[in-house]
């Protein structure tokens, strides 16, 4: 028997839509995005592939995914655990910054060394930047974790313990988990998961609203690819994902 | 210092609508209820009164009406915690029977006596029926508890170890619980903090989608009467709910 895994990256937020970094700032889906988390559900109930229990970021674009996917698939019931081990990425000072602006001041050197590098964070954010979420209670009992900038390496460190000591316990109880979360936590999830090296996951992008299931064996290997539930639009989804800043 | 502790009724539900007996069978909320919903978040927003975790049953129309209250109230990141113990009330064999049919074909007084009394159930479901939750997979486990019908004083005794074992320690945490749930699960417990009688208990209807506010001492004792979010509508809705089944 294997145990299913099932990845749901939240659809287009209100800064996707102005191209600007958001990272840890708490921005909510725009009506395409609604549209993408309840087609995400859709394409589970059609296809049979349904949470038994729910994982989500702490941020409100992937919680609003999952509850809008989840009333679509007809399991608004199953339990949820929530994490900012789960987040986006931290961005560091450049959140809330324009991206094309971003790309002027810095070039495009640094711009793609940021945005795609393994492990370079970009500058650390001020705390009392409006951008910064030093007194939102949603962290409180983070102690020193609050990062103030992230890499992908490091959004690896962070996410993994959460992986290892949460999800894991549930896929080996048997149940299907839905993970709905963001682009840097979801790739640092398939960069395990599919051994992906620190140079080529720069190339992988996960397109939105559209379920990536995987099927693991007992020590939590695939037993092959995963598989996007609606093929077409994720090959789409991703070319569309891989251009995006580049306006 | 004082604990604090939000009910809240899910609004107007397709069958509510429609005059049906409801009970365990799982509909949706309308549109009337959604914005009920949202506007409960707004008051708790409006007036500071802000959730640290929820507490919801696993019926749909209070999971949407938690969604949507804390997606208003900015507060979508909170623990969840679900179970079937904050169900409504099971109507037995009057599932999915229409309230005006069941009151010509038993009458008056059978109507009334099963609709508020406090010990009398409805006769049970049968498994096999249409309006039965025979197999739905969000009871697996519940073993010999699953109720075929209840009073309201059964609702109790399997509401009650859920506020000793669940809800309270939250609050001993300090935490501001938020309980979104049904009319006799919300009734049960309103009886419970209020020391009302088994007779009284049948005068009190408690309105959808208005926050009602308890402070509670370190013995999880009233200190005051319970407070709604919105005193005039709540008034208003009270005496719409007391008028139900009587067209």
């Amino acid at each position: 028997m294997t145990h299913t895994l099932i990845l749901l990256r939240h659809g287009q937020s209100d800064w996707n839509e102005k191209n600007l970094f958001t990272g840890w700032v708490d921005v909510r889906l725009t009506e395409q995005g609604r549209r993408e988390a309840a087609r995400g559900g859709e394409l589970m109930k059609e296809q049979g592939v349904l949470p038994d229990v729910l994982h989500t970021s702490l941020l409100s674009r992937a919680i609003q995914t999952a509850n809008l996917a989840l009333e679509t698939a007809d399991r608004l019931w199953v339990p949820v655990k929530r994490s900012w081990r789960l987040n986006e990425r931290h961005y560091g000072a450049l959140q809330g910054k324009d991206k094309a602006q971003t790309l002027e001041e810095y070039g495009q050197e640094k711009f793609m060394e940021w945005r795609r590098s393994f492990d370079v964070p970009p500058p650390e954010i001020d705390a009392d930047d409006e951008f910064a979420q030093t007194n939102d209670p949603r962290y409180d009992g983070m102690d020193g974790e609050m990062p103030a900038t992230e890499s992908l390496k490091l959004v690896i460190d962070r996410m993994l313990p959460y992986w290892e000591n949460e999800i894991v316990p549930d896929l080996k109880a048997g149940k299907t988990v839905l993970v709905t979360a963001h682009g840097n936590s979801l790739r640092a999830l398939v960069k395990h998961l599919d051994g992906i090296s620190d140079e080529d996951i720069a190339g992988l992008n996960i397109p939105t609203g559209i379920p990536l299931v995987y099927e693991l064996d007992d020590n939590m290997v695939p037993t092959g690819p995963g598989r996007y539930l609606d093929p077409e639009a994720a090959a789409a989804g991703a070319a569309a994902v891989a251009s995006q800043g580049k306006k």
